[in-house]
């Protein structure tokens, strides 16, 4: 089916484009180029890997070698071409579009195993954004998703919940996945717009 | 039984306690509300998730939706309230009871799976204290229980020890229960009222 | 076999220097008593622990408790003698022998479950340097390993490699262990003498 394979797609280029993340800003630490490559596959697999063990399903790079390569090659990227990659705006859009694909799938994960909607809201924001806190943890640096977040992680929320909502509805399969990639994307669209970001406590 | 519904209703006051505790750190790290949201469910859900990945158990909140709904209370209890919370004294008592139940639950599972006293001894302290270092880990603070400890984790240890020497004697199941706690909760009162704490080496 | 009874005592002087390591953290961060445990608990146990819980494998210290009392000697070692230990110089040997021996015994484990070289490798590394990031993530400090890792990891990464590939050449199992640590020994070694380390981003 032409969805599953541009979806392949989509979630290798978002793995790609997460290793890079991880990989500049190990650069920008001056790590060297094991902790580059380290500091890329926290936020290219680890996401996945909490929302694998939580659920207690088979890690899933253990039997996916290619993403662990398309995350090594991030990380290569990054060490060879942080300078240009940091001018470089696409990358934000690859990234969003990567969260999206991530939160959506990690949401159909959960609820594929029977779990509800709040397992499969925080399944999916979880797959999304767990493996960039990973990154920043790790980094010892203050957490980016949770302090100016632009609707990252709400985007994900978003994106799972619309899917949720689809498979309700009984859609098309190929249109659950679609409504809630274009959902979540959308809403992240719209916060590096327009600078969209939630309300810190007024008090 | 009356104290199981009793043994409930507190480990529901020290999941939203313990919630409170990770809204109100996201909120002075100035945070937007979903990483006020992400801070809270650390403490209250971490500990017990690391318990049940380590012990090969089904992670508890799977299948418990309140403790999550308690726990998003919590933050939000956080996010709207920190200022009238951070003068709140009985706060530090509720946690003492919460983290004193917790010991002694997480004892309780370990011991139930066929574990020895080191073991029990672990999960214990670990349900009880783990959540919280991974709240001050994730905010990228110097992890509070390990510095001023005010024998926090130290209560949890002897609270989960008591209930084990109270297991050993084949008390009655509620005796052994509300012996831990109690042991747990009366140390931690101690460092509360006499600041007691731990020795710091010496040399 | 002697060459088994060796393998153990060399692990266990692995977790004990491991453990010493995370404990002389804790002193210079003036954590208390429990907090130098915990710190000495992190390094010694906690690659193997994240080996196991992805490998979805029983976590190999619940039925092992001579590993936790190590770790715990290992804590009160850095607790009475840290002033000691800081000048001692052998402990670097110490530590470089006990984390070939976790690199080979990581990878034998992901070898004996049917995995091929790159989870092997990875299994390798996590084994041995895991726990280090965890002690210095938990400790907020930044990651030594990723920073000035004077071929650390990739000594483990080298160690497993090599004993992938004499278990692919069929030599005597005891010659297939003996070789993967003989070589992360040996690049560890040449590390620490000449001040070997990777490079870091040129541009």
């Amino acid at each position: 089916m032409a969805l599953d394979i541009a979806l392949i797609l989509i979630d290798r280029i978002g793995v790609y484009v997460f290793a890079i993340s991880g990989g500049i800003l190990a650069v920008r630490k001056d790590m060297d180029l094991l902790g580059v490559i380290v500091l890329a596959f926290l936020p290219a697999i680890g996401g996945g890997t909490l929302r694998d063990l939580i659920l207690d399903q088979p890690v899933f790079w253990l039997s996916d070698s290619t993403t662990l390569l398309v995350a090594l090659a991030g990380g290569l990227t990054a060490f060879l071409g942080h300078r240009v990659l940091e001018l470089f705006r696409p990358l934000r859009w690859a990234d969003a579009v990567g969260m999206a694909v991530f939160a959506v799938t990690g949401a159909a994960k959960a609820l594929s195993l029977g779990h509800g909607l709040l397992i499969v809201l925080i399944m999916g924001a979880m797959t999304a954004s767990a493996g960039g806190l990973l990154r920043d943890v790790v980094a010892n640096e203050e957490p980016l998703i949770l302090k100016k977040g632009e609707v990252y992680a709400t985007a994900a929320l978003l994106g799972a919940g619309v899917y949720y909502g689809a498979v309700a509805l009984q859609l098309a399969p190929d249109m659950e996945l679609l409504a809630g990639i274009a959902a979540g994307f959308a809403l992240r669209a719209a916060g590096i717009v327009f600078g969209l970001s939630l309300p810190r406590s007024p008090f």
